[in-house]
């Protein structure tokens, strides 16, 4: 499909003023793209389109070719993609999801403001793609402090696996939006060539907020580290409790049954076994150990 | 409201003036906000000043556009925001509590200095926003101090608790001492553009001291993880004295009960039952036991 | 062997072409260079090439001398080896293996572009030395991921044997793709003056690659940090639970070791011994007390 | 007290001198600043100069407004304090110790190099204050290291209280390095509008030489940082020590212990009870299992 | 001793030739250089030379001052140190050791490249001083890499010494290299000003070499602190299986004990005691406890 951007409006337009004009844009799928060989050739553009891992755009003799790898925040672990060409007054975008042409399309319907421009379009575009992205961000932030507390009143099973799944969400999520930075910096850096003057660079508030994003899952990075260690620092504490009781346990009766043990000796000649307040005696010390043990546990706080 | 800067004083001003001079100051709500379409439509004012999350200013097509998200110190974990704008020789503040309303009255009634600008006046509204958070910044050191000693003592409970709190209060402050560096930092780039020249940017103060404010909460961010350092070191140390009186308590008791166990056996030829001494041998031991032990382990260290 | 760069094509051609003409490349192997004392000399060619260790650029007086040590992903820990001159519209390899031929023997055969040139031809043999790592670092992310899968199932033996091997290899890519990064930096900073002008340098496009390399391998490591913390985590959780199972069948067997000893007393005046009803009511109480206990387990969450 | 710096000399001046005439100093204590009125109207000097806590140098219009906080090493967690403002051929330091009167005397009484400049003063004065720093940072280092000696013999007492004092006078003397190496790079970069021209600027080897105090700061940090993980690491190492104490001791008595008690058992028909040998054949046993453990723990390394 | 470098020699000069010509060296000791109080006073040369702890370069007015800390990698913990001066035209080391010298004799006694100068023998100089280090590095490595082995196999002692003094070793070239870089660095932003004019700078050369030391030296810190997590993570490990041990031993016997406690029993109305086949249950009832907690923990992995 291809567009034209006027001054104020975004219109579908046939191949040839695609072809013939400037401030256009085109959007393939791939198998249509792999046709293309006579526009491929004019301008070689002639990056490999498959295995898309990155967002970049890098530099090439008369044109920028970008990538874009775009972790879908609801739906987990998957992506989507698609790459563009920017030749001087030309957008090529190679897309298999109708992730662009919706995009132009509600562009398009929008009352459009005064001096837009296909830079303004290319920015719409990628600004769009991280829009809402800091509720996600908010929503990961809920889900760390939902499980801190779990943690903190100590029910929470699950955790290594759990908080492991979100190290590796927010890890995704940082390396995404630093490459999206790199690619906002890329384009200002690029743009005076490829698009025409417009006072002031639009993308540096594309890689501002971009920046910003990074700025977030990196503090919500260390929410999850300080989580972690907090978790950590529980399993030692339980452990104390656990010795704890073992200790109050063993300290209580190992001395009480060296006493039974010590009357069940049989030896001929012990004159407390046959006296009148032996076993009372018995009773007595018994009670004195639990209770002087269960006072001394107490003093030192073992519980 | 609106006002006027001129060389000496910050005066109240009617909205003819306002739209008509420079050096002129409009303070909102959101409410009025909304309905003010003509002044938007004339300079372009587009942003959504809704769900403000950061402090930061970003530089449009003939103005700047920032938002403060302001956390409160002492009422914990609140905030105030306001958005404003910057065209040349105009301020906007969109604000509904009345933080900037206030600020610029108290401004209006001081004995102003001379040469003062509305390049000042911003200054001073966003200065006084951390202008005491010094001494917030030291309340908090002196609680982890507090903390400290308690865990040197061995007397805290609820340490993960307090800390992790502590820690994302400050982690919040230094997301806002950054973000306002930042903020500064932008002021300054674009500052000749706006305001009027005035010898030296008095901007670089506020973002020295915004970055200043930014040093001491990392330097408070590092005390509380060497406090939460020692913590985990003091759980590994109470484990351990609670595992050495377990250890202590088994190896005393556990061959004594192993003698008064041996000679509990029934069996028929066991020549020590019936000799006259062996009562008092098994006393004897007992005893030499119960001292050998304690002696080893206090060789050992042990207590 | 010798070659010459033209416009469209790398063709072979003997020595002295090599020696008097521009945009030559010359591949010689250790003992064919050593020979080469005429050449040495007149562009004072004098570095040593034994020892390679760094991948590495250094600029000298009138050429820059290159140094590549490349680690081959799937034979572990070997390498391979190869030094450069670039000279004024020469370049010449010194490679004992035949990577560097085999290279530009692909290359010639190649369709080539339009304006095909020295410093493409230096940079499509550098490139091609990473071209396909992007796969290899993919394939430790899934060992990582495997080893990982294991630790939380709490299967795994030989962890830090496998994860410390994982690590190394990690950390001799990072200092690899380091060093590429700054060796394309490097000739990216000196091009203008060896090689001929061509509107933009090609050489961006590799050090970007190598840095999206370095960055990825950044990420790997950390990933291989947080399975550690995980697996560290798993060893403090089994050991808990150990801890209670011994502290589980201590608290229920010693309290029962206690009657059972009580009982076995020999004074001669215990009135329970000769109760009709005495050994039901042991037999009561230790069921009682076996059941408290796991009740009192089970509330605690022991299990 | 005020004083003028000629080319080879600084002499005590009058007042009016000090208003008059260009390289003079004054040197007030905090109640005189307060009186001088009409110099701090004259050239606007209007910051507060209570409640210092940074060392730092701010650019206002027309002079610098510096603050210095300066720990002192031998007084525990003291301080002394001075701010001063530099104004185009005059210093004005405000100071309630003695420390610049003091310094400036010496100076005044030292044989003063050629060309001696107000500059050359300020910079003597401030690299007067880190001028025996190293010596006191090797002191730091030397009380690590006696630590740590203590730490790797076992026989260390209350480690957790003295690191984490020395950690935070490290962290002191870092921040103050930091804020010192900053102040220095505000004057440098102010310099040449406030002194008169000098070659070279002064002021880049004190900047130079706290960035070196504080990259020592940084080597001590490190190095407590490592004590602390050996003292960590110790701990763990010393509870292997006691529980292998507590298996080893578990495991000699536990099978002893229940061999004597099965004989302790009051069966009317248990044939070993009654046989000649059954008693010598338990001491047999006994001692048989006793060096069956002891062996089988030597051999796993038990200790 | 006086050298002049020639456009291809070194050669020893007497002192007035030193003093009236350029491009000469003089070396002295520490006890000259205090009797050369005229060449001192002719140039202003009034740095300390004693206690040097760095390697730096001061920039003075007129000349450079360097000091250079070198750590002898062989000799523990040992070094040697010099200072030079740089003028216009001449540099003078003062080296109390031979280093100095004897590195410029062997400099004049080789075969001299075209275009010698005294930049170059500076250089010639300081590189040599690193030129090694490459291998003593690697000596590192290899211990470290032993020290892994030995923890994996789990048959280390005295870990924390060994891993401390190689940490420490680490940081001590870690600083120093990091030092040289700045040496370096300096040297080149000033080699206009002192040295003859050269092309390219030499220095760029052994800047790049130190650093590439640093990162090395970093790549070692970082493999170091990954062989300290794995010895960590083998002392919980190794925790773990001592507690098993213990756990099983308790689980075993504590039960039996049970048994044979309960019919030491001394009721009088008891029945088992007098059944006929009271004991062969009980030697039942024992193996099956024994072999049933046996496939317990088996199931369990506990061994
Ligand atoms: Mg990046
Ligand atoms: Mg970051
Ligand atoms: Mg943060
Ligand atoms: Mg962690
Ligand atoms: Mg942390
Ligand atoms: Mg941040
Ligand atoms: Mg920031
Ligand atoms: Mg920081
Ligand atoms: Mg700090
Ligand atoms: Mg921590
Ligand atoms: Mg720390
Ligand atoms: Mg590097
Ligand atoms: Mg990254
Ligand atoms: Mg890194
Ligand atoms: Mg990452
Ligand atoms: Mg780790
Ligand atoms: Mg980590
Ligand atoms: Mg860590
Ligand atoms: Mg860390
Ligand atoms: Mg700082
Ligand atoms: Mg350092
Ligand atoms: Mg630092
Ligand atoms: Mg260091
Ligand atoms: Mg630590
Ligand atoms: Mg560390
Ligand atoms: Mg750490
Ligand atoms: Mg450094
Ligand atoms: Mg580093
Ligand atoms: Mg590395
Ligand atoms: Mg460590
Ligand atoms: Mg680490």
């Amino acid at each position: 499909m291809y567009f034209r951007v006027d001054n104020e409006q975004v219109v579908p337009v046939d191949k040839n003023t695609f072809l013939e004009e400037r401030n256009v844009v085109a959007v393939f799928n791939h198998k249509q793209w792999k046709e293309e060989k006579k526009l491929q050739n004019k301008y070689q553009l002639t990056q490999s389109i498959e295995n898309v891992h990155f967002c970049k755009v890098e530099r090439h003799i008369g044109y920028l070719f970008g990538t874009c790898y775009v972790p879908i925040p609801k739906e987990h672990m998957s992506h989507k993609e698609f790459v563009f060409y920017i030749i001087e007054g030309k957008i090529i975008f190679i897309d298999d999801s109708n992730t662009i042409v919706d995009e132009i399309n509600r562009i398009a319907q929008e009352k459009i403001r005064r001096k837009y421009s296909l830079e303004r379009l290319l920015y719409d575009v990628l600004i769009n793609l991280i829009e809402n992205d800091l509720l996600f961000l908010e929503l990961i932030e809920q889900e760390i402090s939902k499980i801190e507390e779990y943690v903190l009143k100590g029910t929470l099973d699950n955790f290594n696996t759990k908080m492991l799944e979100i190290k590796k969400m927010i890890a995704k999520l940082y390396r995404y939006y630093s490459q999206m930075t790199d690619l906002g910096e890329e384009i200002l850096d690029n743009e005076e060539e490829f698009f025409e003057k417009e006072g002031y660079a639009t993308f540096r508030v594309f890689t501002d907020r971009a920046s910003r994003l990074q700025n977030e899952t990196q503090t919500l990075r260390e929410y999850a580290m300080q989580v972690q260690d907090v978790y950590q620092s529980e399993i030692g504490i339980r452990q104390n409790n656990v010795m704890k009781v073992l200790t109050i346990v063993t300290t209580i009766f190992l001395p009480l049954t060296l006493i039974v043990g010590w009357y069940g000796m049989n030896f001929v000649y012990m004159p407390e076994i046959s006296w009148r307040f032996g076993y009372p005696m018995v009773i007595l010390i018994s009670a004195l150990i639990v209770i002087g043990s269960l006072l001394l546990f107490k003093k030192k706080k073992y519980w």
